[in-house]
């Protein structure tokens, strides 16, 4: 139980429920859970290439030959490359820097995935990147910064995905920064 | 406490806690309320120009003479307009429809406030109009009829407020159809 209620989103309750599961209830799970566990730990690592989760030395994503290679999404961390993956909407292939820069919590450029960035800009598929990081003040700072300082004197083309009002969303409940960018990023019809 | 009840967003509970509050707790605010509604229903009309709620024939963003008149910004309803007036970021003209088009519903073209709109265009101030409809089916069935009905042959920049990531938003909880407009309105950087 302790050791579940370390795990993010597990509360007191939630550990105890899971553990009596594994012990009492289905014991066979419990077994399941450790041979996954177990695994994974052996066999996943992250990607030489992209940074995302592999079995091998590249990711599955690099190492298919289906995806676009001249066009790279940069994103913050795998759960995003994740839910970029299930929306479809994206042939290229990815970047994940393992986090924002913020300098109020110590992370600066070293601790970032930027390297490799480097290396697979220097070869020269890439055309197009898209920095897909979040609408808030770190995301804002890391965009800038790749902007100025791994982006300057290259011809790739830089974008920024698109902020504004989410699915489904309504103007009367946006909050005013929402709004702003949706009327900054307003297009032509 | 059936007339409250009656109110949006006023359930069982709620409805005999503000009852028992205006008769029992505090009776000065029940005169208050009374003064309040009566006034309110006698003095606020729509604005003959834009639909917005008005004292006089003209709202006082009509009739005020620091609004940049050749911007107006179509909203669906009457708080989406005081939304954007929250936020401060727009100092052009609005334009209430008071509704979006929704033919499931019954919804059709005569049921908008769009003949003061076209009386509007008519008198050529406007130069831009930006339409600042929710990001839902509706939304997008009545810009497209704004575009193809009222729009077509005048020359007037027609945008449309940007769609993707609310502020703070990240990628990784965003929906498949937020993630696709983020990523189709992506900005150069």
């Amino acid at each position: 139980m302790q050791a579940l209620k370390r795990l993010p989103g597990l509360g007191y309750r939630s550990a105890e429920k899971v553990a009596l599961h594994l012990i009492v209830e289905n014991p066979k799970a419990n077994t399941g859970l450790i041979d996954c566990l177990t695994q994974a730990a052996e066999v996943l690592g992250p990607c030489n290439t992209c940074g995302n989760l592999a079995e091998d030395q590249l990711c599955s994503l690099c190492a298919s030959e289906e995806r676009d290679s001249s066009q790279l999404c940069i994103v913050e961390g795998v759960t995003d490359l994740f839910a970029m993956e299930r929306a479809g909407i994206f042939r290229g292939l990815y970047h994940v820097l393992h986090g924002k820069l913020a300098p109020v919590r110590g992370v600066g450029p070293e601790n970032l995935n930027l390297r490799s960035l480097e290396k697979r800009l220097e070869a020269g598929m890439v055309k197009e990147v898209i920095l897909a990081l979040g609408n808030d003040m770190e995301g804002e700072a890391t965009c800038h910064y790749l902007n100025q300082e791994i982006f300057a004197g290259r011809e790739i083309e830089l974008t920024r995905i698109g902020f504004g009002l989410p699915s489904g969303g309504g103007v009367t409940y946006a909050d005013e920064v929402t709004l702003r960018s949706a009327l900054d990023g307003r297009k032509s019809m």
